[in-house]
């Protein structure tokens, strides 16, 4: 049977060329990873696996709910294991993998005879294992282990943690169902939902896919099952701490949810599941659930550097437009789980609309929560800072440095995708890889410096002569873009964001795309209250910002951008190994007399503008930044 | 001696006569007094006087802390019997006296026969007095209930109350001070001060006055006394949970201190003693470290509105120039306490600018906390919603609802001061009063429709011709202010924002005052980073916003005002029983595609701008409100 549908290629099948992403998985395989299995050591979380008695006082104290960030332990370190198995399928690495046995060693200890496996219960609170599904992450636990089981078996072939991963999913899998007994949970945090999807493709295990589409669909039904649960706990239900089921997504069945609420990273991985299952299930249904959702989120609640959640106190959604720039939360975590829901949208349609957003969240939202040198983070992704912003070496909830890493580590599965009779491209900046493509195997080879410039060559050589379709991605943002094969210019006409290349390639052939990429400026729509009257900055797929420590003397917010300025791009060797700035002869608002408040407008200077991409933020001193600048005006 | 220094005519002995006063007071009257004894028994804080054995389950939970609000709740009868005690000096009532006297009479057997009196302490927890001064708030409820007891006595005559009060005050005095085997400490939310001053005001008992400054001066001096007093209590004085004493103020001595931070309320209390006590030793450095205090807060930390802390998680300051809008917290109760302290300040250097502060808060961000209909009310004064906030009826915290209403039963004691040669009249809107003179007795009958209208007429109706000085305020924002003596007109030459007419006044003399009110644009020093390309309405002494109820079709925060649209002052009879509006031909931005970012600006089209008071906001149909409005550009 012929496989029209495009499937991503592993990110192991795909070789990382360009400047860009190989200097920021250099960092990862050097520094972060190592550094990571640090924090994770310092932190008590390797220790906490050994299952110590008595346990050791809590690291993390519960808080005034009852309960402590250190339930969540077992998910950081199965996320360790899945980044530092994405880098070993780059770079074998003695040390890593003894460290990653070490921790498999603790865990075939930790797990119980009848396969449950969760240090946290296991080492302090054996009689309440499933009683609090809500809040206390067991599935969600679950799902990031079996993610860095699989992962760790694709790097290595070593099954020792897929074997104890395979028994606890059994056990999962007795314990949850529609069936007489059975508990008709889900998870509080989804993810498990992933895992599970990712198990089946790895083993073909059909149950492994079912288990999956139960927990997705059990989701938000009546009676509700949290509600239950807390009853069951002797807890009255509607004192629930979050007081709404929509924080988890749980509030409605989800194929009833137009709407996406609640904690972003929730919703995230809830979507991405959802995508998945429509994938391998063919589930229109559910697809079109997804769409809804996908909808809701581009047209109203991202914000420009593909932020997610602009609240603190659910760490998510409130409503449409809301999107305040100092004080927004945009959890890295939300955008490094909005690029995988991207990613599994674009294989259900081929749709430049979700590779946009996908490489959006790549360059920009997700990005910034690495720090250039590798070992500090940002949880929250504000657009606007006064100086207060910094990174942290760790995080009481470490979350976000393992999502970042991982998602760096893996960066080339979100390049290539193939079907058995074409090759697109979603991504450049120097990716190569080896398909078969109607029984002949093909070498590709996309080189271009990629984001900076736009100038793009793909040297196609095929075993001999074969036709397939090449599909160039010709990203939203490109407005002026051309192509030609072997140096002839061909007729561009992208549809639906990709421009298909039908010809009989032969060994030698090069593809060649130009993508324009001159600074642009983009507008909020008018009922994002933050940004009336302000003008953010992007060239190519990256947004832009301005910081204190290229654009001194005053705050940034003193900046204002002529509707009428000329803005350049400018290759700047001294900054970050090479970057291209923005630069504009702007405006300075200056104070008048010092009073707070004046009937004179404030006075204005021409003052010099620029802007750095939005990732590469607070790297250096600290100070003021903003990604949304003021316009000086527009002139009717 | 003759008595050059101004001091204020008592609210007492100044007669309310012009619409906007006396409609807001006989609201607060009728309504507001009324219905908040309803609401402490409903809340169970009357009961609480009772000292029932055993005593009723908490009704306010403790916090993560350990404590509970239900500690102040003797603050909240003390705070209610001074306004009630203020509106029986405009209209005895037998019912409200009766609802006093049986409060009196309740405390009058908790009071302990040391003279202590706590309800909470003496009835839960009487092993535990003085030993959370930091936190639990035993001399700020003396205070509120010392001034409740001198308002009562100063309304009837009736000294019960105050004698319990005077008792308690000398066990204070025993346990608190510099001497062998006293504690050193002071209070954690400064109030007492400010009404021990004022005990020592009316009964010339001087150790009132050093027990007031002892409390000041002790403030924040090493080693600190809430340090100490957390290890008496075992406790590990670094988890104090509001991280600094600057919350308090009392991070250093009070003289040293020239930035205002913390907890606003805490810091206008304090301010507003310091300046008291200034006064009344005649403390010049005293006087210097409240100017200082002063022009920190005036020149970068007040909001338009005169609201003050932009922090909902200190109820405070933050760093300069932090004003943000939406989420601002500007407690009510900061706002009428920042009238507190401008007045006082107005009494140390009769000096117009702190009556442009006292009026702006009485105004704007005080009077914003009352409903229209009295009985609704904001504990926080935001400058932007987006339609959610809503006064409520009462809260948890209630310190709000009281404070404005004692405000504004007093509010007359605000307007007039004295010397022994001279009448000075800090505001307008409908004044009388009777001074004596020289030995001669002055009426004064104030006659305006201020703040609609800035046309003032003063008659002058002494007992025999006297001269004297009449000092008319010419507030900052007038530009444009003329006078006439018996339709005569005289050049007015305001000093420090007073005019001086000097004369032999004869029965029958009237002095006009005419100040210009053109609507006026306000824009924020350029610093402000929340009000960048932004405008702010005002006309007299009202800050004007733009509600949705006045400007349907669309959020208000997509209105935008043109730097040169003619701005209309409009009388309104149908809103609100007659207002000034304010109107101009302003643009609404539209939203294009649909697209939530676009490289094309948003396109605009004319509408209609309604503003109204700030004040008077949040009294319709919810929606979405702003103060400051974008301006459309500025054409250079």
């Amino acid at each position: 049977m012929s496989r029209r549908r495009y499937c991503p290629a592993s990110f192991a099948d795909v070789k990382l060329t360009g400047p860009f992403w190989r200097e920021r998985l250099d960092v990862v395989l050097s520094r972060t990873i190592p550094s990571q299995h640090v924090k994770l050591d310092e932190a008590g979380i390797l220790e906490s696996l050994k299952l110590p008695q008595p346990p050791p006082p809590l690291t993390i104290p519960r808080n005034a709910h009852g309960f402590t960030m250190q339930v969540f332990w077992d998910s950081d370190v199965g996320k360790w294991i899945e980044a530092a198995s994405y880098t070993l399928s780059h770079r074998r690495d003695a040390d890593i993998e003894a460290q990653i046995d070490a921790i498999v060693d603790d865990l075939a200890k930790a797990q119980s005879s009848d396969g449950y496996l969760n240090c946290w219960y296991n080492g302090r609170e054996p009689d309440k294992r499933w009683t609090n599904l809500r809040d206390n992450h067991e599935l969600y636990n679950a799902g990031h282990l079996l993610e860095g089981a699989i992962a760790y078996f694709r790097a290595t072939g070593r099954r020792r943690f897929l074997d104890i991963m395979e028994r606890y999913v059994d056990h999962i899998a007795v314990i949850f169902g529609t069936g007489p007994g059975q508990k008709r949970g889900y998870p509080g945090h989804q993810e498990i939902e992933l895992a599970l999807v990712k198990l089946y493709r790895l083993t073909g295990d059909r149950r492994r896919l079912d288990l999956a589409a139960y927990f997705i669909d059990e989701r938000g039904r009546q009676p509700h099952y949290f509600t239950e649960e807390a009853r069951a706990r002797g807890e009255d239900p509607a004192a629930y701490w979050a007081g709404t089921y929509e924080y988890s997504q749980s509030h409605i069945p989800v194929r009833e949810q137009t709407k996406m609420v609640g904690h972003a990273v929730r919703g995230m991985y809830m979507a991405s599941a959802m995508a998945d299952l429509a994938f391998e299930l063919g589930d229109d249904d559910l697809k079109r659930a997804c769409e809804a959702l996908w909808r809701d989120v581009t047209t109203a609640q991202i914000y420009v550097t593909a932020g997610l959640g602009p609240s603190e106190s659910n760490e998510g959604f409130t409503e449409p437009y809301d999107l305040p720039n100092e004080t927004a939360y945009a959890e890295t975590c939300a955008s490094v789980a909005l690029a995988f829901w991207a990613h599994r949208m674009l294989h259900l349609d081929l749709d430049g609309a979700y590779a946009d957003v996908m490489e959006l969240a790549l360059y920009n939202g997700a990005l910034s929560g690495l720090s250039r040198e590798g070992t500090h983070y940002f949880y929250a992704n504000p657009l606007e800072s006064r100086g207060q912003h910094k990174r942290w070496a760790w995080h009481a909830c470490p979350c976000c440095t393992m999502n970042v890493s991982r998602l760096v580590a893996s960066i080339a599965g979100y390049a290539i995708s193939t079907s058995d009779d074409g090759v697109a491209f979603h991504l450049y900046g120097g990716f190569e890889t080896m398909v078969a493509l109607d029984g002949v195997r093909v070498a590709l080879r996309e080189a271009s410096r990629y984001p900076w410039s736009g100038d793009i060559a793909i040297e196609v050589d095929p075993q001999a002569p074969v036709t397939f379709d090449l599909k160039l991605r010709v990203p939203g943002w490109a407005k002026d873009a051309t192509a030609a094969v072997n140096g002839e210019p061909i007729s561009l006409t992208p549809e639906r964001g990709y421009a298909t290349i039908h010809r009989r390639w032969s060994k030698g052939d090069v593809a060649t795309l130009r993508l324009a990429m001159p600074p642009e400026r983009l507008y909020a729509h008018p009922s994002v209250r933050a940004d009336v009257g302000r003008v953010a900055l992007r060239r190519g797929p990256l947004i832009y910002c301005v910081e204190e420590v290229d654009n001194p003397g005053a705050p940034v917010q003193t900046l204002t951008l002529p509707r009428d300025a000329e803005i350049d791009a400018t290759w700047r060797d001294d900054l970050f190994g090479g970057v291209v700035a923005l630069t504009a002869s702007a405006k300075r608002l200056v104070p008048g007399g010092g009073a707070l408040y004046s009937s004179a407008p404030p006075a204005t200077r021409e003052a010099p503008l620029t802007a750095l991409p939005y990732h590469l933020w607070a790297n250096r001193e600290p100070g003021s930044m903003q990604v949304w600048i003021a316009e000086a005006g527009e002139r009717e």
